[in-house]
């Protein structure tokens, strides 16, 4: 089984980078959108992020064989429950959702006669909005399906290939593991930011002028990740509590054992897991997830 | 007054950068230098980081009248009791190691006689040694002279002279405040960077491939960081101890109170710390200290 009408829900960086990447990929297969926001929609209609965007939810997922929600994981319900009275009884319902197990549950609540598959491309920016989207934003990317144990395999397999080819790669995870596996490599790392970010601007000692011209030592990557959105942050970390809470609790503890180091001058201490943490970086090259290249080629050097 | 030989004395990522930027931009002056790794040497005269390389250090400073040790922090005090026996009485010397206070006070030590103007140019990638230095390294860049009070005014324009022919825009700073603002801006974030990675790598519940994978959600940038020289910030944080300890002080605080929201689902307060960092982020860009396209505009987006 393959889809011939895919209705894209919320037009912002994922949204629209879906509907840019089927326009590129997928060229038989008929798009249409929806935003709750008529700006976002005229903005979209003008960047043609897909074919045809209604003005009534459920006029936009009518005749859709997949539904993909791509609203912030705290709208998934409302977003759910607003193109119901359109959707076929087969149609395949999906998300982009940042977090599983939250959104899963949520779904099958306002969805409860519906197949739903939900999914997580792991690829993003830190820019949102309908002018954010680009159509390679899956390129090399992976995206995670967490079915539930019930899900026909035909329609995972339909939806493994659909995201196959705006050229992801496909895992399979269960929910709970999902969860946890980003709260380590996505959720701590923008918490973190926003810290760091957040505790710099309340200094006295050190003026915001002099954070901006010297943040080339480190901090501007931290700033890159805290320009992310606010809302869709905020509702990932109440969506993701307990896994978020569980990593942040072991990253306390590393940074109280490396502020110990410090305090008592343990040079060794701080040599070793210095050293360690490079390996990490070297499978990331090896498996092409980043480019090795100072700055990525940034033009000014 | 200008500088007319210039001695280079460590040949790594911040040395061979400054060769390279000299022989662009300032094609009349003379270079040398010298590195205690043999294997440096003679990588830096494969690539022609600076016109000659002399096997002895004393040498390779004789008629310099600048000299600039770029070792690491802790590596300072040895460099400078090297190149003794050959510095002329009028020589000046600098460095560029990434703290100041403690490097100026290993240097006074060393060289009772001699004018010493440190400096810190806040540029550099991840890579270090012979084969990581590129000549525009220090394009738009800050560089910060921390000159003791009695310094000659003559020597610290002559200085900051040179570091703007390399394409650098200088500031003068005591060197306590330098040490505080750089705690900020890149020794805690490298802190943080390593820590986090650390932590990740020790997870029983997610294997180290998976967090290899989908790094893309935000984790990457931060393997990137974590990927620096053991060696060099190992010494950063034995010779910054106060300022960093300081500062990671605020920097806990603060991860305490966000912490608190998300198990207590305060949702409020994750929105206003997600939207205030924004406003950094705007400066950092509005200044040029970084590049608003996703990923920098990596070949594969
Ligand atoms: N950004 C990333 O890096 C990334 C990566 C992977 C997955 N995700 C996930 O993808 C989803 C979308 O994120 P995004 O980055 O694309 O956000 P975005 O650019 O802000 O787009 C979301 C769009 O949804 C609209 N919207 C909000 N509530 C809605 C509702 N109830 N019904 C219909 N439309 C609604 C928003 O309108 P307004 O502008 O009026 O709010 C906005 O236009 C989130 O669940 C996020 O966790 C994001
Ligand atoms: N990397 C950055 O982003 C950055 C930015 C601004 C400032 N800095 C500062 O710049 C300085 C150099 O850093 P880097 O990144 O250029 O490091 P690097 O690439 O490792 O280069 C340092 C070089 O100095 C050599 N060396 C070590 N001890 C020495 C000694 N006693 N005498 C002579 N040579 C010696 C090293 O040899 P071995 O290879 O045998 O150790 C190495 O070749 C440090 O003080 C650092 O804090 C670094």
């Amino acid at each position: 089984m393959t889809f011939s009408r895919v209705a894209i829900v919320g037009l912002g960086l994922l949204g629209g980078s879906i509907g840019l990447a089927m326009r590129e990929h997928l060229p038989g297969v008929a798009s249409a959108g929806w935003d709750a926001d008529p700006a976002v929609r005229e903005r979209a209609r003008e960047r043609g992020l897909v074919a045809t965007i209604a003005d009534d939810p459920a006029e936009a997922v009518r005749g859709a064989d997949l539904v993909i929600l791509c609203v912030p994981v705290g709208a998934m319900a409302q977003a759910a429950h607003a193109v119901a009275p359109g959707l076929s009884p087969d149609c395949l319902v999906s998300d982009v959702g940042s977090s599983k197990q939250g959104v899963a549950g949520a779904l099958e609540q306002a969805l409860p006669n519906h197949a739903i598959i939900p999914a997580h491309p792991v690829a993003g920016t830190e820019q949102s909005g309908p002018d954010a989207g680009f159509s390679s934003l899956f390129h090399h990317r992976w995206c995670i399906l967490t079915p539930p144990a019930h899900a026909e395999a035909a329609q995972v397999d339909a939806l493994a290939a659909f995201w196959r080819a705006l050229g992801a790669t496909v895992e399979v995870m269960e929910p709970a593991h999902h969860d946890l596996v980003l709260a380590v490599t996505s959720h701590i790392p923008h918490l973190i930011a926003y810290t760091i970010v957040g505790t710099a601007s309340d200094l006295e000692e050190v003026t915001r002028s002099e954070v901006i011209k010297y943040s080339a030592g480190g901090f501007r990557d931290f700033t890159r990740i805290a320009a992310s959105d606010p809302t869709m942050w905020r509702d990932v970390f109440l969506h993701n509590r307990d896994a978020v809470l569980a990593m942040l609790g072991r990253f306390t503890a590393d940074l109280d054992a490396m502020t110990s180091a410090i305090r008592e001058g343990d040079g060794q201490a701080m040599h070793d897991l210095f050293s360690r943490t490079r390996a990490i970086r070297r499978g990331i090259l090896a498996m092409g997830q980043d480019d090795a290249r100072p700055d990525f080629g940034r033009g000014d050097h």
